[in-house]
């Protein structure tokens, strides 16, 4: 049945997502311009994400802190890169306490600096090192096209910062933390993802090197999920960090960052969801299961409520986090497409008919599919706890292979000169290509010069693949074409790499 | 055993705070006027606040979600009282996005205007109603006088909003969450509180009623340690929120809000510290035990980590919070008083002697109280759970008695003019109770008048008492005057009310 609340998901994704976003009572508008209002359940969900990832950065070895959200213009000003890639979009606190400060202070779009302050005063020997701290907090990045989750002035992140004693340790923590955002993702969000470095032109303003993993959404667009750095020697140089190391010589710690944000819940919705609404993946379901009575009387609610208050032991024993729909003014009908809307992964229908039968209906959201179980399984504790389980188990492997199914059938391995026409100057070529459903994303080779002539395409390099990784992509493996090159034959030079060339977000 | 590193408690009460705040490694200071950088200790006790009190809040009904932290100024304005409170110690964006904004935002002091938008737009009918949520957040106030945890420009706390729809129901909700509080305060910091209502010149900005939790310091000074509010009828006429009852008619809803802050923190310092640190009550400990493995050469380490191997796996499966403390270039001296600094509430000591003994070192950190105990405790997962349950139990009864009697044996009960003359405007009378050791808060009649009168003697008036509450404070029921007279018979009218009056922070 399809959801007239939203609009179509093929013809009008753009308009699809906000309906969702809407409807399914993710966010809502405010009257402060590109902000948002996180509501009840997307919180729940973000929730769910910290929860999990907080785990997996205290494993790591970093502490939660909190540091200031308001930084002095001249802290934030000393690395010369980094102000240049974030002044743009800084928000400035320039009066306070009913006086005009002698300096503005600057809302955080990030910690970098004012971390690295701390690290100043907190290292000074080589056994101060590793040091690593993280933060759960909002930044400012002043947005003039804000869509939520995706891009809002506001957004909810966690930033890690470490400092290590080499160069080696350094990169080998932004490496790992980009292992684990994978992991997380494929794991929980039941999205698969490339991981690679950024080109130059699209690192973290003051980073050496920037990792991300990229998901490709619905539409074909790709979207940066996160990102690691390892960070470049500007910010020990300019905040002046060092440590004495066991021979007692003065050297310069390496210093990395990593992020997520609320853009997450963003990811969920436009690789999961559907024309019903919002499909949330098991294991990130702040609601795993809710319960539905149906009944047309007060015989049949006292029948109907034995049951369900039976039910409802049980899987408070269980530890499953549900709800129940009690709502008396709406049909049963109607409360289906709401949960599907909000993308419960299950539903139990309790009816007369089937108790009579000894029976109850078990919904999975993922497949819209309806399956009879016999009642007796509701009342133990062990069978229903091993029952789901398997179900949830099972969801998250069919959302996980859908989504790369999707992901791979929409890709193309521009491998021979024929294929990257697509992105000569012909436009009908290119035009031709571009709506080819199946090539949303292209892993092409590129030899990281001119990448203003992808640019122009209205492509972006989204990320140099792993050598690693490259495995996975055999298909290329074979020529070596590069995608700026355009007409005749390639002569780039030796430093071409595997890239993911796409649209995006 | 005095710890150096410590001004004396009993001399210099405030560099003793500073002294813990630092060297404990609660928070940091840092580049940023007014602010603070709260390390990983002091956070971990932040997010143990945060675990207990969220699932408080939830069962209100309350739930969590997330508002934008820049509010139009506009907005801000629109409640006349609220604004004149607040303006003063506002922040304001004046510039963003390169470009000078037209109209200022304010970095939120309280989110009050920005849920109350969300209240108009999620508030239509009686069914909408109660509504409640829930925002854990930072706040800024700018403070001229900055204390870490105690007094910052921007700090960490938890703000419940609810709408209603009687104003009976929000005053049973305001009230209700002040019990909350009063409880988390008795059951998890092991703080007494004094529960009453502020008089009209120390109310929220906006509120109709403020409700306080009171604590007395060892200093004898008091701490506000967390507000409830009735919102008065201006937010709702300001922002325009109003609701359509079962019988069609439009009705305006009544309002709350209520919060506590990272100001707890300091409470529990200044409560139960010592002259050796901090001493953190074990039902709210991040760190619940830390055990120091002593030994003296490699043969004695083989035997102690032995013992150490099977103690922690111990420790694992009971699910205890606990540290080992491992560092190879400090003295088990050293650790001790490290330990005691960040008044961890258990310690076991593992010695070879003890171990060739059976033995092994239980340390209670509350009273310096070391006892010996079989080592076969170590390894038994049931036993240990139940002993370390029962210490648990006992130390924070232990804890929240001596600050019970500290506080009783520091009030003094203003029930004769002969008393309250203190307050009169002879100033020898005023410093000679003031010295005297045991009156450091004052319960008294006030007529709800002249309270500049009080104020001048640098004191205030914490809290009226709430009429359940006075039965505990049977001695004053006897008498009848009033502390803001001065000479001769008590003559104020007949809405005298019991106060706690005293010196605060």
């Amino acid at each position: 049945m399809k959801n007239n609340l939203l609009a179509d998901i093929k013809e009008n994704f753009a308009q699809w997502y906000q309906d969702v976003v809407y409807h399914a009572k993710l966010s809502a508008g405010c009257s402060v311009k590109g902000c948002m209002v996180v509501l009840p359940y997307g919180y729940s969900l973000w929730e769910k994400i910290q929860s999990v990832m907080n785990e997996k950065i205290k494993k790591q070895g970093a502490q939660n802190m909190a540091f200031p959200l308001l930084i002095p213009y001249s802290y934030f000003e000393k690395e010369k890169d980094h102000v240049e890639g974030f002044a743009p979009e800084v928000a400035l606190v320039t009066s306070a306490g009913g006086k005009k400060l002698e300096e503005p202070l600057v809302v955080r779009p990030t910690s970098e600096v004012i971390i690295h302050e701390y690290f100043k005063n907190a290292i000074s020997s080589w056994r101060d090192l590793p040091l690593k701290v993280n933060q759960w907090c909002s930044v400012v990045r002043w947005e003039k096209r804000p869509r939520p989750f995706l891009r809002t002035t506001e957004f909810w992140w966690q930033e890690g910062h470490t400092a290590h004693a080499t160069y080696q340790e350094a990169y080998d923590q932004a490496r790992e933390m980009i292992e684990e955002y994978r992991s997380f993702s494929l794991e929980y969000l039941a999205i698969p993802v490339i991981v690679g470095e950024k080109p130059r032109d699209e690192r973290f303003a003051g980073a050496a090197i920037t990792w991300t993993f990229e998901g490709v959404m619905q539409d074909g667009k790709a979207l940066q999920m996160g990102t690691s750095h390892l960070l470049g020697e500007g910010f020990v140089d300019a905040i002046g960090i060092s440590f004495q190391d066991a021979e007692m010589k003065i050297k310069k710690p390496s210093l990395t960052s990593w992020g997520i944000t609320t853009r997450l819940i963003g990811a969920i919705i436009m690789v999961h969801g559907d024309q019903k609404g919002l499909v949330i993946p098991p294991y990130i379901a702040s609601i795993v299961l809710t319960v539905v009575p149906i009944y047309k009387n007060e015989e049949e609610k006292g029948k109907v409520f034995s049951i369900l208050r039976l039910l409802e032991e049980t899987l408070c024993k269980i530890g499953v986090s549900f709800s129940v729909d009690l709502r008396e003014e709406v049909t049963p009908g109607s409360k289906f497409n709401d949960i599907d809307l909000q993308g419960v992964p299950f539903r139990i229908d309790l009816g007369v008919r089937d108790i009579c039968e000894e029976h109850f209906t078990f919904y999975r959201r993922d497949i819209s599919q309806k399956i009879k179980h016999p009642i007796s399984l509701l009342y133990d504790q062990a069978s229903l706890s091993i029952f789901l389980e398997k179900e949830k188990n099972a969801m998250q492997k069919r959302m996980y292979e859908k989504a790369l199914q999707f992901r791979d059938s929409h890709m193309a391995f521009l491998s021979s000169i024929g294929d990257y026409v697509v992105l000569s100057e012909e436009s009908e070529e290119f035009d031709y290509i571009e709506n080819r459903e199946k090539n949303f994303i292209y892993i092409a080779y590129w030899c990281q010069r001119d990448y203003h002539k992808i640019k122009e395409k209205h492509l972006t390099v989204r990320c140099i693949i792993l050598k690693e990784e490259e495995v996975y992509f055999r298909e290329i493996i074979k020529d070596r074409d590069c995608v700026c090159f355009v007409h005749g034959k390639n002569n780039c030079d030796g430093k071409i790499k595997v890239c993911v060339v796409g649209k995006c977000y």
